[in-house]
């Protein structure tokens, strides 16, 4: 929409108000453009953000862990596990579950993105740290290949 | 801002242009009140989506299927968890895994938000037929209760 705010030629002054006049060229459609672009690449941000994604790499770690160094054990894996969910866009998640009946034994639902997700994950120095940190914590460790029967489910 | 088109009384005639004067209040104020406060709901709603839950209960199945029911267990499976997420805000995740090396052994991660909603869930519809449709086809069914290490960790 254009609006003129008198209609004689703009620069000179208005007879009435002595005031001079311009033209006062609204720029709407401008704005409203960017208004418009501004939300629609908000929900498409928002909503690749709830966006399906069919991973590549799932997996579950079974582990047994010494009893003696438990604790230890637990605020190294937290530790690995926050970094890489942090750090790491190809690491899905690392859902580690610890039993109530038998406190060493845990299990770890582990997704990444793609194979070459988890392997750049492997070379981490936050994986390393954990790796090399509880290796003599590990009693037990089981690694199952799986297919998830619905790959694209999140948790709420 | 307000914006007067000319300084006389509105509703009288221009003197120059013979035009109907008039004040046109613009309602930026209101318009750029309601563009932001929208911007913000949708903000509050994008991350609503992706706030922190931390779930009341978490939980493994470990499942062995008969080998010849087990097209027929998925399918069963497949539309129970499906069904479960779509109705049931309390179901947080149902991740179903089959290992690759012994198709017929699957382990689901099941997360609750309650255990309220757990026992709402037993009772659906959908979790009956499940539950009815597949009993001939279990071998074996453990349900061990766990604590998660990161509760309100998600799947990206």
């Amino acid at each position: 929409m254009r609006l003129k705010l008198c209609n004689i030629v703009p620069g000179e002054e208005h007879p009435v108000t002595s005031k001079m006049c311009f033209h006062m060229v609204q720029p709407k459609g401008i704005f409203h453009f960017l208004i418009v672009s501004g939300i629609a690449i908000m929900l498409a941000a928002c909503n690749a953000a709830k966006a399906p994604q069919k991973p590549g790499k799932v997996r579950l770690a079974k582990i047994v862990v010494d009893s003696a160094q438990l604790e230890n054990y637990k605020t190294l894996l937290k530790e690995e596990i926050e970094a890489s969910i942090a750090k790491e866009a190809g690491v899905l998640t690392l859902y580690a579950v610890f039993e109530k009946e038998r406190p060493t034994h845990l299990t770890i639902l582990e997704i990444y993105a793609t194979e070459e997700a988890y392997q750049a994950h492997l070379k981490t120095t936050h994986f390393l740290k954990y790796k090399n940190g509880t290796a003599h914590m590990v009693r037990e460790l089981e690694l199952v290949e799986t297919d998830p029967l619905v790959p694209e489910l999140k948790i709420k």
